[in-house]
């Protein structure tokens, strides 16, 4: 079941629309040329998770790519008529998983229109998310091509910018699979760490008993996440510190836990990376989740 | 005006639709991941140009993703269909282009859904590219951020492959228009010249008589140009000599012509590069222009 609601000038809540029919154009930008932008997030007990966060990376997002975005009262206005719309049609029960993913895309329109097309869906949280973050993911490392510091000088390549153009994150997760593995984290050509298809890579060491926080350098081009930010403020507050890379694929295998973070699976823990298991501290893992659930 | 037949095994010569209103679901990974991939093909005095080529690209760029694509019967038919429904619709007249753009699209579909969406389309083609054609581009260098020996070692990368995820060709042709120029050709991280954002770049030397047409290695990474490879072809029966890169942006430089060449727009001629003016022999031009119009 996923609900939609597209943003419209003439209904400011947001018009409601059957999103088992065709609603979109063939001429539309965002499919014709994956041009457009979008956010997913979590919407569990009630609440949309980090909405400011992702709303501001959205305006970032079509920031670079020169792409008109409905203001930010038409999209909270639209997500919550499509929230509501999605507790009014869920059947909660043992099959319900509880967790919904809140998707936000705004595409260019067709190229003869001044204007893009813009909407939310709401449909149930995959299962593989849920598994993943009890039981952890097998990933390989795969160059990414860039090298770490190209982000800086070349903004037409849209680097931590999350745009529809999502083809090389899926053939990497593909290419990830015919390994063995489930999930990948992305090398610079300059050997440093970047991140995962979908996800930020984060890493704990315990150091003389202060418990420390590292991710990636945001510099490398990667996207900023917006788990890793609000994991990363609550673990302040809690006693933890924090360090940015940059990383080598050797400090993966040296942290006393790793993970991939996003906004649906949340924290998932890296069991091993290219078949070689990496270290599981149960006790960082719990402490990072609840932190993470008190986020709200 | 567009015409648009989708590829439907229940209609085996292809399904007419209407364009002009919502024909896609919200939902179909081609619109929100930018998963599926295309060709753009020029149908002009009653044919659609390098069909064979076009299909076969498909094919391998289709490959790469892992990606069904409908047989070829299936695309020869829905493009008679499209192009008949076109011929009947278009109204000849100093206003009409007689060129028309044939688009082949096929997505990923629906996750839950077995089978991908295709569809053909047919409109009238842009006015800028024949422009083009005549008055030539401006174009800049661009960094791509590979390095030309990338695409072999790393598959997932879909370097090759002609996928929907265009956004960044897209910012690059912005990008150029904020510098004054209209197109862009690559170069690689280790300075070698690639291609256009939409285009194949193809230069032209006299050396003693012997004209030389020369294009950069496929094993950078770039797309397998259609338009490039039929040139080659008649060219060599027409006695030039053929060459392909490595090319360094000073060998642009020194060229006694340059082009982007592309199926649309065919051989666009490039009049200056970062600014400074391109040399542009006239006859080298139009001997090219008159080998492609007779390919056919």
């Amino acid at each position: 079941m996923t609900v939609l609601v597209f943003l419209d000038p003439s209904t400011p809540a947001g018009r409601l629309a059957d999103a088992s029919v065709a609603q979109l154009l063939v001429t539309d930008q965002g499919v014709i040329r994956g041009d457009g932008v979008f956010e997913s997030m979590l919407y569990t007990a009630g609440a949309v998770r980090k909405l400011d966060a992702h709303l501001s990376r959205l305006r970032v997002s079509a920031a670079s790519c020169d792409l008109d975005l409905p203001d930010e009262q038409s999209w909270r206005a639209a997500i919550a008529t499509a929230v509501t719309r999605y507790e009014q049609e869920r059947t909660p029960g043992p099959e319900d998983p509880d967790e919904a993913v809140v998707k936000l895309v705004v595409t260019r329109g067709p190229e003869d229109e001044p204007h893009g097309t813009a909407w939310v869906t709401v449909s149930p949280a995959p299962e593989s998310g849920r598994r993943q973050r009890e039981e952890g993911v097998a990933v390989v490392l795969l160059d990414r091509g860039y090298d770490s510091s190209l982000a800086e000088r070349a903004p037409w390549l849209l680097m931590g910018a999350k745009t529809l153009s999502y083809a090389v994150n899926m053939a990497a997760l593909r290419h990830a699979r015919t390994l063995g593995a489930e999930d990948v984290i992305f090398t610079s050509s300059d050997a440093r760490v970047l991140e995962g298809p979908t996800s930020t890579v984060l890493l704990a060491t315990r150091v003389n008993g202060v418990k420390h926080l590292v991710t990636p350098l945001l510099e490398t081009g990667i996207l900023p996440g917006t788990t890793q930010g609000a994991i990363f403020a609550a673990a302040e507050t809690a006693g933890w510190t924090l360090g940015y890379g940059p990383l080598e694929p050797r400090d993966l295998f040296e942290a006393d836990a790793l993970w991939l973070v996003s906004s649906i699976r949340l924290l998932a823990p890296v069991t091993s990376i290219d078949g070689t298991a990496i270290a599981r501290d149960r006790e960082l893992h719990d402490e990072l989740s609840a932190l993470l659930e008190a986020i709200g």
